[in-house]
């Protein structure tokens, strides 16, 4: 079969490569329909994630069909149409029996694409299948149920839930990359009373604004007197760091008001400063974390529903095997405008795409859209 | 009548100074039978705390009968004994409504002290009376229940509550200060699987086993491996944070398991570097916060049903007129073994003394105990 | 000034009387600029609150102008616009210091129009002001905000926030008189999968269908095989009881799946039957409540953002003096339609009301609509 | 093997029965070292249980040494010492990902000794064995282990985490059996200020004493009074019903305070009044529940610690072959002052048994101590 193959820091191709066979009971082989890019996925490329040896196939977000199952898999078989989650539990662990999935420790957790071979491929072993695969509905639309694979459950997990958004709430959202944008949609789910979106890039704040943000700032004019301004000096209940670096880190916790709820979704190569000589007296709540993919059911349901606009975030779309030209467009988001680019045959239609039609479905051609920017996480 | 006075940094004096008088139809004047001494009084001593200009009367920890009332006090009267808290909301506005009194946006919070004339006197104004004031039961004993005016509330709510101590948990409480000690008697509300304390000082490691500490650690030696061993590597359920340094605070990050949550009490002066590279995946719950003093009237009950061991905390008992040499006493806490000093003429008898007899009630002639410790709060 | 005056079962009237004076330090006179009617005054009228005496001022929801405060009413003052919420909380108490307020033992709680004159009246005294009446910002719509002195904060805190309804959950809304209405605009809230409504009236199931219903189905027919028909035979996560029948609670049991919550906010007269011998097993919440309206400033910032869909409950509105009427219209609910009806000269125009604009400004005039229906609380 | 076989109503006995063997990947077979009775199995033998067919091995709780593993049995091998726990979740379907094990509808939850046979034998299949077998460590003592198989997971599921039990709150327990008692033993783990126990038996009150009640009525006397004296007339803040009669469950909806939390864990044959006609104001939470064991791990953890008094309930033990003396003995509960029977060979000694020392390990001849009981469950 084909696949993306990593071939150490800045090298990766799609090779022809071994087709993957079932190695434990509870594993299942998933033929690929539809895969997409993540920005982790950037992160390994240039050896940022030094667990992923050369030869790795990447990739840990994809919808396709099931081709066949290990003895053990009970809730999936062969012609079913599923979505392959980012994180594959073992669900007998102390962490998967408390549904910290993505905290795994009995082999299973953030595996594929990473210790084992991934989804950016024509055939992936999914292992733990039972957990890892989500049957999807007859209605469910391909090209947007990729996008709960990791983007759209990390969001809401690790933003939104971590967070405690609530009815009325002040909610900042700082980087609206893909993920900073699903939280800004699932933030959404809990009516806040408005959304302040925080970004280099005004297309991406443009795009914030579609999916519901209420009022948006440049990082570069400082988003802190915005906020302070629309919550009377008060700061934001809850602020969602999507962005991964120190300055954003810091300028969350001055966002905060005092009892706010800070999420950091952000991946961060680098300490940050965290002024507890300011901070210790404000009751403030700071959460990190790994997506579980606890939520998944739930967010199918509601995509199945029509209530997550998850066809938003979807910018470009290419055939599986344009693999690294997509690439080549992910990677230079700042010029192409890409936020999430979805790759192979929709097996189903995609109805309202009115929002992204003019940018999608043209092999990556959209115009440069501004100038080079480290939101895409 | 005599007072502590702050004169500047450095400099405080038991002063004659004149009695306090209502100002407020919200204010009581209450007679202070005894007071104590918090290590945040020390900070306020080396100037560390600017709000608190020269010419004020410290202190926020009493217990006294109330002498005169405003006209809008409705729920303590002339007569009624009770706990000065350290904490007076104004309970109208934002934040006293949702209960977080420590925040008062309506001139109350902690002011005790620190903007207005505090309790280190004979006699204090307090404003907000109906909700700073905490009727005693008669059975309440006096030395005891001035505990639960800052350093219980403190430690139960800014420590365990906001951490969420729950049954079967390690929970690692670094820094066995007053505040620290009541942090470990509370968490034992919760019936943790092991709580496992960590200091500069063996008296205080020692303190902190008579509380419930089921393993010690010097910091010197470095806790961290203590809290492998005990927990197959896996890291504390909670952590506590109860000194106020950033080494200190490092070392309580390090500590959380995957999932744990981590509770900071102490005062911060400086900056602290949160290894966000390492714990962005952790699942980690950090939290700040200031006393909020909504959980004393369950503390008193508490106290009163003989299930707070508050009595462990005295070290020193004097008169109130020997304010300075208590002072004295309490800021050499590495040489006298000084937690909690209490002054005044305890108005009911203090019963259950065994464990602390040796070292109470005269006048603070304990022996030095050991090295110089930066641990009292 | 002039009132309506409960002279016993059966018998009110607009009558002439004293206007209400300052009797307490906390007290607030208001002029009632809108007043509404709550099921409950049909209630007291029909003789079953024996609470009510003969003589009082009937009506607990209102908004108005504040003309006169008590020496100790320290955030409102005269000349502001108020909300005058039907619940009058102490603050003192240990019920309103855990924000109970709805079971305030401290002279509060719901006294307007029960143990106390009332608000339809020209004018009213309110006691514990500071924190009965909520200022309006100048764009809130006093039609709207006059719903939010009951009805909505009933229906978000006793319906929906104690079922803890969540993102994708399945809700049955039981009685789509206006709380039930209220209890479906505010599910929304939290984003249901789903809401079913079921009512004995057409007309209603209409209006809980512009409101956001999914579903519907009328009582006569059975609502249960419509709730398993949606959820594969598994039943509702949450169910809310806005009735106040036996048989409306129990059909209610029956429709929650295993681990559901039931959200009881009916006022019942009848004990009902609890079928525990199949209950006791099935993982079951059930809550019961009065309002607290500790919700009210959220719910009221939220309608100033336009999030709240109140003006659509509304389906009369008349002059205050023209009292008699409005209630002889809501009494014969079932004929006239009405949900709620409001009183008044709106001292800002009512913006949104496509929706009900046939039926409102009219006097009353409305069709018959149906059959009698108990459904009115 | 010898095994204790239901032939129908009031037919049990103690039979050679063919070894049970491996019938899915998923399952363990055990040899049973300890077993006990359950009040429920009673049901069974009454004929209360339908689904219990004539010919079924009966019993749900065991302790004992895993003798084979299917091929998907990760977690636990031959050899093992294990906790046979009352339930066996699927581990896949919707309610064993959300941890409601006992709810489960993939072919587990409590199946033992109802649907399948049981585990009062020498050898037991437990089917899904990851997650429906406990390792033990070696310090675990099996005479208390095998009551953490269903009664004290229960107590602190259905009871004491299901009423949200916490510090200084009122507690009271209504029945004292075995559920009951274990219902103290773990309400006590979080402190609450006060445990009531009310039932029949003067023995069993006896017993509530030891494991923590702080006060004792008789059911006969009426325990609401005792409840009113104790809390100043307001109510408790938590009732645990563990009877399972109409009775029972209406004096405990009339001993709750306004805002109090009602758990039944009483198994009920017939419906109850549940008098909403009082109680729809007065802000209850009543829950029902199976019990999921999804706290096994943290209570095997306690135990382990010398935290979990389980020896206490613990009346009678013997043989595993003298099972039918067993029954007799504990079937006549109120005669024989049968709390908990543990059947078989010990295979760790029970280090702390002063409490019960005086009637166990006597093959069941204690003295007759009251009148016959419901209570049992």
């Amino acid at each position: 079969m084909k696949a993306l193959v990593f071939h150490g820091p800045g090298r990766s191709s799609w090779d022809e490569v071994p087709d993957p066979g079932l190695r434990d009971s509870a594993d299942a082989i998933v033929r690929v329909d539809t895969a997409s890019i993540c920005g982790t996925d950037l992160h390994i490329l240039k050896g940022d994630v030094p667990d992923v040896r050369p030869g790795t196939v990447l990739g840990h977000e994809a919808v396709g069909e099931v081709v066949e199952t290990g003895d053990d898999v009970r809730t999936v078989r062969p012609g079913d149409r599923v979505l392959v989650s980012c994180v594959s539990p073992c669900g007998r662990c102390r962490f998967c029996r408390e549904r910290a999935y993505g905290q795994c420790h009995g082999g299973g957790g953030w595996v594929l694409g990473r210790l084992i071979d991934g989804a950016q491929a024509e055939y992936v072993r999914v292992p733990f299948a039972d957990l890892s695969l989500h049957p999807l509905a007859g209605a469910a639309d391909t090209l947007e149920a990729v996008l709960l694979a990791d983007v759209f459950p990390t969001a809401y997990e690790v933003g939104v839930l971590n967070a405690a958004v609530r009815p009325g709430d002040t909610v900042a959202v700082v980087g609206t990359g893909p993920v900073g944008l699903a939280a800004i949609a699932t933030a959404e789910l809990f009516s806040p009373g408005r959304i302040i979106a925080v970004d280099l890039l005004p297309t991406r704040l443009e795009a914030a604004k579609r999916l519901g943000a209420d009022a948006v700032a440049q990082t570069t004019e400082g988003p802190e007197p915005l906020v302070d301004d629309l919550t009377g000096g008060l700061g934001a209940d809850v602020v969602i760091e999507a962005v991964g670096t120190p300055e954003s880190f810091e300028a969350c916790t001055r966002m905060a008001r005092p009892g706010g709820r800070i999420a950091n979704i952000g991946v961060h190569g680098r300490p940050v400063t965290l002024h507890l000589e300011d901070l210790w007296m404000r009751n403030l709540t700071i959460t990190t974390g790994l997506v579980d993919t606890r939520t998944t059911p739930t967010l199918l349901s509601m995509l199945a529903a029509g209530r997550l606009p998850a066809a938003s975030l979807i910018t470009h779309t290419f055939e599986l095997d344009q693999m690294e030209e997509a690439y080549d467009v992910f990677s230079r988001a700042a010029d192409t405008g890409a936020l999430k680019i979805v790759l192979g045959v929709p097996t189903r239609p995609l109805v309202a795409r009115e929002e992204t039609n003019g940018e999608t479905g043209q092999g990556g051609r959209s115009p440069c859209t501004g100038p080079r920017t480290s939101s895409v996480m």
